[in-house]
């Protein structure tokens, strides 16, 4: 789509090669909130209303309904907190972008396809909890979107075609490193869930300890 | 509705003929981006217990499970692609509106209603996809969303009623070109499906290609 | 809670009295814009497949098939029509609001909740659309959020206590009778409901011609 | 995290450590509103046609559905007015706050997780109404996004660390006593579930009450 989208852009003057990027924010962190707040309908209230009742009226009930909930929870809050972290991140690198062109604007579109994919495989991950497999799944969605959040920053920064032009080349680089870590766990996950591990999906409890390292020296 | 909301208009003086674009955009990108998202509850996890644990336990299990999935799945991608480029489209035409006026604003309402029901016809169209009846009715709903987009447009741009007067008629053509792109297709596909052949939808991969034409050359 | 807030705003300042409006119409029109968008859950992708796929692969499969889901179909039109119409008639008077205290916050907040309700009272009168009492309850929630409207209308602008001082007297009428309109309606069809009549909820398609007659003179 | 995070922002500069609150209220609000809307989704359309038919074919049909609605509606409610004072209450501190750091911004996250899980907890709580446990899951969610919303508020005002410099101790402190009468609510409602009672959520409806009163005294 490139050429032939730039060289149609090209045609038809500056000015329309170019969206203004505020009102892509506000689809882009539409698309985020909405994806975030659809994870808990993949929480399933109990519809089996012997057990439902037997763990709520147990000895120590509270403690039983939640683990009869744990893997739902669980994959609730790996799922809310990743789609979170590439929110931040998305932010992050939004903030240096001046200028949206077509190949900008439709990566950004097949990142949010995929984004808005989660709360479905979040749900495919905790009801086969038991299956390897359904983690990978999972974890290939996380490495997708990773992927394309990464093109799209790798896209905007090249001889900073579409970024403040004064803007660092070691900043350029420790946002790609930032991009790149969580769909590094997660092809890390990958390779732990073919060996037929399940609860691959732990290994994002990781996420937040590499975010918090000084990345700039691993980027510099 | 025309001559009397105009003319209901009128009586109230010019300032309350028009609306500030900028709430309706936020309730138009509201009702898109979460018509999107709202996409992949029509992605069903597989309730078959059975059915799921053979895919997910096959020697090539993501393959037996994509497999299982790849009418939602391809339904969805496509569902999400048109929308989007819906999304585009309008956006493209709403940054040359200047004023909203009733009618527009009720044109817009109307097109938001079909948008908003894309999310259903998708599901149709995936859950029924041996049917081509099924897809017939998803590509009128994209139809009657590009016909709307194209009144919306035609009303505004007539005799620059609402938009600003010095966009030259060339780009105004240019524009109701991009808009008719998508419900063409849709019409091809509604008469493939007629002839019986299923998979009438991925005649939808066709748009890339037509929107990444030097369109303005049909247009001029 | 008039007075005490009152009161408490009144002890902290004028500076806590006042809410900038901006942020709540940002609430406001996300929650109409997802309930608008969540009416389309109603619509039921038809899940016995027997009946569907005679319907599919009927004679004229897509009139039976739009045959056996026009109940569907027709409240999902008319309830986002409503929605659509409250929410006009909401921005109509909220570019009038100068400020909000904690009583005009609550009674929008009281009105959103009904606004958010009206995707399972649409559902209820679809699903069961051969009682009366049915469309009651539906054209009850209409009333509800149309009533709460009124009030918060009733409340900003009497002695023009939180709208601009200039608003003359007949403006503030005027859009006393354009709120009512659509509750008034409502209660319409609840007496028609009460006689046992069903489908009572078509006549809401007289929404468009009171909104277009000339209120002003009405209101004068 | 705080200590890795800050050291990491102060060695990329203190332009780094903030975010514009612009687009965190952005996500937070479409959060809010989002599960405000979904707390519909608990309420269920009656799917036994028999029982249902029955309840609106009789005598008093309204009331004899309301009865056997009653939690879901109840429930809702109470959810719907609990999520929005926390929605005003944030919205009254953010309005002070003047930078976000990455400590702010996970808390703020970690709280969205928790109000996005409210819709889920609300659908167990009406479901499961007649045991005490389903309620004091709710109320523990309740409690957890009151403690949250008082980390941020404590963080963000400690010693004025990101709000506005001038804004008064007294002030400070009221908005702490705002932030915890709904989880001191939430608290006794669970004291009061643990003894076996069930509808201990109805303490909820004291909230009104504690919001009204002169809060500054207390907290002076």
């Amino acid at each position: 789509m490139g050429k032939g989208v730039q060289g149609m852009a090209g045609a038809q003057g500056a000015i329309r090669e170019v969206m203004g990027k505020n009102r892509l924010e506000n689809l882009t962190d539409g698309i985020f909130a909405f994806a975030m707040t659809l994870l808990v309908l993949g929480i399933e209230v109990p519809t089996d209303a012997d057990a439902a009742a037997q763990a709520l009226s147990d000895m120590n009930p509270v403690k039983a309904l939640l683990v009869s909930l744990y893997p739902d929870i669980t994959h609730y809050m790996l799922a809310f907190v990743i789609i979170a972290a590439f929110w931040v991140i998305a932010h992050s690198f939004s903030e240096h972008i001046r200028y949206v062109d077509r190949k900008l604007l439709w990566l950004n579109i097949a990142k949010l396809m995929f984004v808005a994919l989660i709360p479905f495989s979040t749900d495919l991950a905790d009801t086969y909890v038991q299956f390897p497999n359904a983690a990978l799944l999972f974890e290939a969605n996380i490495v997708i979107v990773g992927a394309l959040m990464y093109l799209q920053w790798a896209y905007a920064s090249k001889n900073h075609r579409l970024i403040n032009p004064k803007l660092p080349d070691a900043e350029i680089r420790h946002i790609k490193v930032r991009i790149l870590a969580m769909p590094a766990i997660a092809l890390v996950a990958m390779g732990v869930a073919l060996t037929g591990v399940t609860w691959s999906m732990l290994l994002f409890v990781l996420a937040p300890l590499i975010y918090a390292l000084p990345l700039k020296k691993l980027a510099g």
